[in-house]
């Protein structure tokens, strides 16, 4: 696949060391290995593939996947869902409860060039997207939300499932569409067990979920518990971070995107200030010691941040780096991370290929 | 002063019940209250109120604000730098090392349109500004800065300062302009005794510093180690959060900022899901329990966060939200929330005024 062709690069310039930091920057060669290896792992698992796009939130990263392969993409707010249906993908799960006039209103615009679904773990919940499927003047597919571990949203038992899959069957306009699903890490065995009783549970009553969806890249490449399973929504796993690489989920070379920054000081024989603090890197610590990494320094430690300067540990090393010096970071959570800039620079090796706008960054609505 | 006649505003409807969620939602009475009782702090006290746009990142908030009294404002990128002087602001220090080629020919054209001051606290970033100067063909004025126990920037003592100061003295192009701190917290005392003792040194080898300028919205209040400052710079105090309510610096009413969230999902009797996550509130713990209260919830905590959903724990109160409910977060920290939302809305009590962009988000370069 020529995953190139999906892009429109803004030039800047060709070399790494010109570019403005901090920025991130990604390895188009990791990025397609990534994508092609977790769609032949759905294709020969049987389970259909429903990316996450609020990781790189990019219109040509999302065409790209679904030419490999996708059966169709997964957002987690409206906005996400209407860059994604202005750039012609119409198969949509919005894996978050809509709630509020305004929301029912662009759901309902959104249902009349798209083949969106949507999600449900509450009664009210279900009541304003009536009225959305009423505004739309078709019917709306609605997956019942489980809590099966993760202690997010999620009815709590295979019960409640049930009887809001009955609900959803009762409500004019909606339709029950299936199960969905974010695992905790780790415990899949708790989900299947969920999951079967709800869909045996299901079956009886004469509600067979069409799809059982679970998510989550931590877990992506266990096989325990997916015999439920019919599509699988994953999102980190395009770029990865190093929450994957702790999790065991992604090797450091599967680390698809770093961000660049520069060394503006060097106070202390111990601590070099970097360019890049929260507003480049975000302060989740995902429980990692550090706010990132830097992989050609032995992996010394962003320690410290603070809006504009992360604080790097170079205690360890032989070879201090100095002011001027560009060094690429491995965020804890590539996915916040992305959300902070508005363009992002694709390279292939050294070679810059060039910038794209983030097209769903900011998109809380 | 009118406050608002710098405000031109995006109709957003009248009625804070009628807005989409998540949106930051800020009293323009607070925020008067705010600027003018620390401009006036300020003039009693002889030092130059020189206010850090970071928080805010509103061109009619930073026109207020030099309206009320401000010297010139402080800004920590060239970005913010460029989208003030845009607006006419020329009085302007830039807080952080300008490092790498684009920064310095963009610093050179600032010059070229405003009385822009910047930092250095090393002399390979002298060498750099010099030759912005050169660029620009006029003096650059840069203060030294120094680490007076942050442990983040800074010259590590005021014998390194007084080198530096000298150095930029021989620099062509540049010229010394003062000193330039951000304290430790608590800890002005030692800021005292570094700040003078090289204010001393440098009236002996005839550079006594024109401006000292400290900062930091936390020991705003206090008069401790001030005799030698000749400005303040303050960011957080024009919407204040909880962390400065955890450092006393400021009181309930005194935070102008909120996050309006909507509740989505009851799942459990003790816990409440929001549509504020970790991109609308950050991730930033600033040493506190939670990542931000509902006051109208008795200070209900919102104890944990994904990237979208905001979990309140509900298990203290009587009265539970409800799926719709509208909340208002106050966050951990002010300045890295704002940045995360292209508009903003304004509010005099229970009346929506209308919204505006944030001028200078996501300006990390």
């Amino acid at each position: 696949m020529d995953i190139l062709r999906h892009f429109r690069f803004e030039d800047v310039g060709r070399r790494v060391e010109d570019l403005e930091t901090p920025v991130p920057v990604i390895d188009i060669d990791a990025v397609e290995r990534n994508l092609t290896r977790w769609q032949a792992r759905c294709d020969k698992a049987g389970f259909a593939n429903r990316p996450h796009i609020k990781t790189h939130k990019l219109v040509p990263l999302a065409l790209a996947q679904m030419e490999l392969g996708a059966r169709g993409i997964t957002v987690q707010k409206l906005g996400e869902a209407e860059v994604m249906a202005d750039a012609g993908i119409t198969d949509i799960l919005l894996t978050f409860n809509v709630v509020g006039r305004h929301k029912l209103e662009r759901l309902a615009a959104l249902m009349q060039r798209t083949e969106i679904k949507v999600v449900a773990d509450n009664p009210d919940v279900l009541e304003g997207l009536a009225h959305a499927a009423a505004l739309a003047g078709r019917d709306l597919t609605v997956l019942v939300e489980c809590d099966t571990g993760a202690a997010r949203n999620g009815v709590q038992s295979p019960q409640a499932a049930l009887v809001l899959a009955q609900a959803i069957d009762a409500t004019p306009g909606l339709s029950f569409g299936g199960l969905m699903t974010l695992p905790k890490n780790g415990a899949r065995g708790q989900m299947a067990a969920f999951l079967e009783e709800a869909q045996t549970g299901l079956g009886k009553t004469g509600l067979p979920p069409a799809t059982v969806s679970t998510g989550g890249t931590p877990d992506m490449w266990s096989d325990e518990g997916l015999a439920a399973v019919t599509e699988y929504r994953s999102g980190t796993y395009i770029y990865n971070d190093r929450m994957q690489m702790a999790l065991g989920s992604a090797a450091p070379d599967d680390c698809a995107l770093s961000v660049l920054a520069t060394v503006v000081s060097t106070p202390t024989e111990n601590r070099a200030m970097i360019d890049a603090g929260s507003k480049a890197l975000t302060s989740d610590l995902v429980g990692l010691e550090g706010y990132g990494e830097v992989r050609s320094l032995s992996g010394a430690l962003v320690y410290g941040l603070s809006e504009e300067h992360g604080f790097l540990d170079t205690s360890k090393l032989n070879s201090k780096p100095k002011v001027g010096d560009l060094l690429r970071v491995t965020p804890n959570h590539v996915c916040p991370a992305v959300n902070l800039f508005d363009k992002v620079v694709f390279v292939r090796g050294d070679e810059v290929l060039g910038a794209v706008r983030v097209d769903a960054r900011g998109l809380v609505t």
